[in-house]
């Protein structure tokens, strides 16, 4: 084994799988078979010599002139994304924004089983939320590791979102999706999916700003230094 | 005014310059005045060279074996990112995710302030969230208008996300924060930022499955071929 064996694809090559997988069940609803880069490129606006380079990652080869069949590369698309197999995983913070992801429904598709939830406000533990029982925080660690549940999920405050993380890893945890605005510090082998909606924001606000100030040049142009 | 004017920096800039921020805010916080490049790295474990460079897309410019005043550095990334001026904001879709967002206390840093909720479902028109009415759907267009309202938030199922995108674009809205999990087709001067779920599941989950593997082959070294 080599250190490339461990390596997986770039993040955004990752991301685009994720949309080309997308657009590959909305033509397999249409009825349609096969499926050219050309056409997935033009649904998502994007390069088709990139969405190329991209399904060349997950090992399946096009045929020329014809392309790939739909169903074939939604499934290569699945395997190389983990998606073929449901990981379990326990959510921390049965507020809003945990009730909200335990609520949705589409998981499933994307390899995740969220199979309970935790909270520290006793109030909402031993009720259900979604199907899943709320349990109270201190059993985390327990459970986890004799149900050996992979992913952890953090929609907890700030605050507490490093004392989760420690009580995740403690269960053995192999992988933490946080929600929380929050660097976790973790060890080097537990994997990391920060979900960051100021980044998120960042980019957004930081547009429209740019807009605003090409508006406001239109507007006044003899402002125009 | 060249289309250079028009130019953001890359994503990957945005969405460093968002954690730096929390980054500052932390050091500010603990009472500290000034901060390198190096500082700032080694806490989010990046490169102090692509920090620097980043940093300078903002303007300011630090100065040699002193770094950068801790709270010039944080106005500055706030007026790079847009974060020094509220922008309204209209949430459509008033379930578990939108209450999430209504209820995040943050956003008026970031720039956003979500004035007011709608939702279709007769049970939710009328209630408040958070302080904000949730108001029938068909007032958007109309509203929005008149209050000159800048960035819509879409937290609705797929289904009906393009619907209420045409709703918001009719009534002016000039940046769409996309939560639900479908490809909006707006007028090209109509900003989009999409949060997806799906994406970020598929970073984790590849990542996990390639970390499986390397478990297996190390359990198992004489099945390697």
């Amino acid at each position: 084994m080599t250190d490339a064996d461990l390596k997986t694809a770039p993040v955004p090559t990752l991301r685009r799988l994720a949309s080309y997988y997308h657009c590959l069940k909305q033509f397999e609803g249409t009825g349609r078979d096969t499926v050219s880069c050309t056409h997935i490129a033009e649904s998502l606006m994007l390069d088709a010599t990139q969405v190329r380079k991209d399904i060349e990652m997950t090992g399946l080869v096009g045929k020329p002139k014809v392309g790939y069949p739909v169903r074939g590369l939604i499934e290569a698309i699945e395997t190389f994304l983990g998606w073929d197999r449901l990981s379990d995983a326990f959510l921390v913070g049965a507020g809003n924004l945990g009730a909200a992801l335990l609520g949705y429904t589409r998981f499933s598709h994307y390899g995740l089983n969220i199979v309970a939830a935790f909270d520290i406000a006793p109030g909402k533990i031993g009720t259900r939320l979604y199907g899943r029982e709320v349990l109270p925080l201190d059993k985390l660690t327990n459970l986890a590791s004799r149900m050996h549940v992979a992913v952890g999920i953090i929609t907890t405050p700030a605050e507490v979102a490093q004392t989760v993380a420690n009580l995740m890893v403690a269960g053995g945890v192999r992988a933490i999706w946080n929600f929380a605005p929050v660097m976790l510090d973790v060890p080097a082998d537990v994997i990391i999916e920060n979900v960051s909606l100021a980044s998120s924001l960042a980019v957004l606000s930081s547009r429209l700003a740019r807009r605003r100030e090409a508006d406001a040049r239109k507007a006044n142009p003899k402002e125009i230094p």
